[in-house]
């Protein structure tokens, strides 16, 4: 691919240079938008030379630290890279990377886990300080230096509208095909002037296919050329198909009596491995013609889309293995009219989630008897990743399903435990709890009620006994009977966890 | 007032019953969809005729029970009749009454917990099984049969949908100048077929003056004359003042800081006297010109109306006073053109709140360290009243935030402690609290440095340093550094508090 191919606006060709001289660009202190969503998209040369310089400033005694703001979980180049040289300050608003995690909650990182629909609005309204500096990889630059994003849009519009300086990557080894898939909502985001987002079905085009940006904020241009590193989704275990099973069999049960439409509603589809195997299940079901609207494209979708089984699909990132990668790039003409990646705003918008009815997916980490969600916390303390979307949809969607085997680390863990050691979803948004072992519908139970559903239903028979006898003792104790709890030994579990390594 | 002024459609008056009569219409064991919404608007007569009848059969051996539904809370004439026979086996959206919370916390009655813009399409949607029968109070029939609410109006347009059998209240006693003011939307509230909401301003009208019924559904007919029952505000103390204050500070320096506009955004005020109070500093602020897109019109909103404070004000229902609602009814006419009175699903609804930017004012019960709010719950266990609409307002708003003295019962409790005992708006939803003792704003921090802002700026000096201790202790346990806690110990000030009557 040549340069003009791909940077179509001559007179920016003054402003390429190298990863190393646009990192420069980059002053010590700031807080930084970047382009990235579920390993897509991300800027691939820049952290690295960024990295470096941290390393060598370092090295002279000088403390030299950004705070990074994502679309959300990057890739080993990105968040990697800057873990490593321990140079973010703050980071905002999700991860995945084991470095930064660690980072993270061994007290040397600052991490803010917001919704992702929030958080360019906010960042608009000047609730998290300045921007300074946006640096983004797209697919290509237009006559007029409108930039074609990538393989993820996250919050790029906002980064640079916010910006005073743009750093762009140039990817060739971006398929140029992108082009043209994109749908950027142009209307201000801020109140008291913010219109109603006109999107009335998953396939409604509001927008542009580029991202609008002043040529004079474009302060470098850097052309790279390599994939998206993702990594590859397990196969699909045992336990895994069998929740998948439950939920298809949910499904029928709602649109046996009524409650469902047969094509169903758009689907929306959380990240990590469970969420990628009830894809599988879902193409293998009677299905037809359903449609996305969701925030992550990963292989289990590209395989429905193949299939026939989704009609379309609107995400905002791509998130898939080299193989599905492969598969897009070879045959993306075929895909284009039926995909559309849209800023995070509204992907996730709480306002067209409400109104498409979604049926939202999401893994979880733990419930608790009563129904409140852990997606983030590990034994209370320790994040995992991050809330991500799964507010914005479970929230505001339709149905809110959240799915997890129900043991963890080998059966030393737990899932369903007497009270989740951190909640992320409350008893008001979950309405079905599903694992290998069954389906808990919440839906027009009371919190004692519930309990009896959750656990007959979701709990593996080594834990059962236990959590029977802890909602049993605790209907006892003489406290309150609405949510009854021993709160004495209500963490218990996870204390055991943390002091035995079993709960 | 005669009744044709009322009941205008004269094809109707066949239908005119006592209470008694209606009551026995409601069978036993069915759902039944009642008006009223924070003491406002609900049948006056028809639950105690009800209760009666229920109390009949109990003495005949015969345990009769139905489900009530309702907008929010209602008043003793509802919620205490009913309950004071332990009428109700299922209890749903939000409640407020001392006999009912009773029945909840000693396990009598199953009482269900949900956002208030959820549960008229989560019964549309059949999610609550058949809501046979609607027991609805007006001011008044139109010539068409249609109705014309009374000071609420709820969920009472989908109590009228969905059920087979309408019996209504006229109320003579709730001023006839109430018609006109209300607003309800017709759109369907379904999927896959919702348009957007176009309500772009708070003063936006966009559906009938009436709920519309058909005329073959209405079964009965009883003709009220009462005035809604609620009860007086505490005058403001000290404490609430200051928290006003504070509020009031935070507003100036937003301004200044060009992220509030001088005439702020639409304001939500919550239930409860802190926010009563709330409302009166701000009627004695800077303020012209305001307007409020809210759930319940309070005594502090009605005052600032008068003195121009406030230009209008959308809300789903009234929450008045005797005084107040005297004063309302004297001069109803000017207040005519500015309130307007909308179903709850347009009051509360997520798209509208995110749209108009909300600054969202709520009462809570505590908050933790790192910003996770209860609005429910009695140490973990009894339930308050119900986390009533401050979800869809605290999600949705451009500003989220709580408010409470930073002790309570007498300095037993703290309301700010190591780990709330239960959560409705986790840390991704709360943006400001605020105390008596200080406002800690928790915008762009991580967890750690919340947990020392809500230290310092908003416990109680009696409390600070037993925070700070376990926070410290927490933060050199070897556990996880993201939200550092103690266990064993998190729960512990809950469980001292049960055992020996203080935190
Ligand atoms: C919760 C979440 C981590 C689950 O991920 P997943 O890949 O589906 O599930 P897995 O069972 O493979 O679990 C992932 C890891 O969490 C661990 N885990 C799961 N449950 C656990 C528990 N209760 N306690 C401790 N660890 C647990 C697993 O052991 C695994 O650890 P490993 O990577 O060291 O093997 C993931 O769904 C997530 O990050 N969710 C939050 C964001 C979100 O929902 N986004 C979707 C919006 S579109
Ligand atoms: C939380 C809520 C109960 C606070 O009410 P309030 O009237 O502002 O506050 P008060 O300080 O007067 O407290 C009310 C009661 O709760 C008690 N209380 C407050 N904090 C408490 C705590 N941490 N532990 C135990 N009891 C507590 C008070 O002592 C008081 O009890 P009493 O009635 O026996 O005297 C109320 O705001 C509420 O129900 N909120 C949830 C619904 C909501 O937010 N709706 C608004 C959406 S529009």
């Amino acid at each position: 691919m040549s340069t003009a191919s791909r940077i179509r606006c001559a007179d920016l060709n003054d402003r390429i240079m190298s990863a190393k001289e646009a990192a420069a660009l980059i002053p010590n202190g700031v807080n930084v938008g970047m382009s990235g969503f579920t390993g897509a998209g991300y800027p691939k040369a820049i952290p690295q030379a960024l990295a470096d310089h941290i390393r060598e400033q370092r090295e002279q005694g000088t403390e030299y630290k950004i705070g990074v703001f994502t679309g959300a979980s990057t890739a080993p180049e990105l968040d990697g890279v800057l873990s490593e040289v321990n140079g973010m300050s703050f980071r905002i608003p999700y991860q995945s990377d084991p470095i930064g995690r660690k980072n993270i909650n061994e007290g040397r990182m600052d991490y803010m886990d917001v919704h992702l629909s929030h958080l360019g609005p906010d960042v608009a309204a000047g609730f998290y300080g300045k921007i300074s500096v946006a640096v983004i990889e797209v697919v290509g630059i237009t006559e007029e230096g409108h930039l074609i994003p990538s393989s993820s849009v996250g919050n790029n519009k906002t980064w640079v509208d916010v910006a005073d300086k743009v750093i762009i990557e140039v990817n060739h080894g971006q398929p140029a095909g992108l082009e043209g898939m994109h749908d950027i909502y142009q209307e201000d985001f801020l109140p008291p002037h913010r219109k109603p987002i006109p999107v009335l079905k998953p396939e409604d085009r509001v927008g542009t296919p580029y991202i609008k940006c002043p040529k004079e904020k474009i302060a470098a241009i850097v052309e790279t050329n390599s994939t998206d590193r993702n990594s590859s989704f397990s196969e699909p275990d045992e336990a895994s198909k069998q929740i998948a099973q439950n939920i298809l069999q949910f499904f029928d049960d709602e649109i046996k009596a009524g409650r469902l439409p047969k094509e169903l509603l758009p689907i929306q589809s959380g990240v990590g491995n469970i969420a990628n195997a009830v894809l599988a299940g879902l193409n293998d079901g009677p299905y037809k013609n359903l449609t996305s609207y969701t925030e992550v494209l990963q292989d289990g979708m590209l395989e429905m889309l193949k299939s026939g089984t989704l009609k379309m699909a609107s995400c905002t990132s791509f998130s898939l293995s080299p193989e599905a990668n492969q598969e897009l790039a070879e045959n993306i003409e075929e895909y284009k009219d039926r995909i559309m990646l849209r800023q995070q705003e509204v992907s996730n918008h709480p306002e067209v989630i409400r109104r498409l009815g979604i049926i939202a997916m999401n893994g979880m980490i733990e419930a608790d008897i009563y129904g409140n969600v852990n997606s983030t916390h590990v034994m209370g303390t320790r994040v995992m990743n991050g809330i991500g979307g799964s507010g914005d949809f479970a929230r505001n969607g339709y149905l809110s399903i959240f799915m997890t085997p129900s043991l963890a680390k080998g059966g030393a863990i737990s899932t369903i435990v007497p009270m989740v050691s951190h909640v992320d979803h409350t008893e008001h948004d979950v309405q079905v709890i599903v694992t290998e072992q069954g389906l808990a519908d919440l839906r027009g139970l009371c919190p004692r009620k519930r309990a009896l559903e959750v656990i007959n239903k979701c709990a593996h028979p080594d834990y059962r006994d236990r959590l029977l006898d802890y909602f049993e003792r605790a209907t006892k104790n003489g406290r309150g009977q609405h949510t009854p709890h021993n709160l004495a030994e209500a963490l218990s579990w996870h204390e055991n966890f943390e002091e035995t390594g079993k709960m």
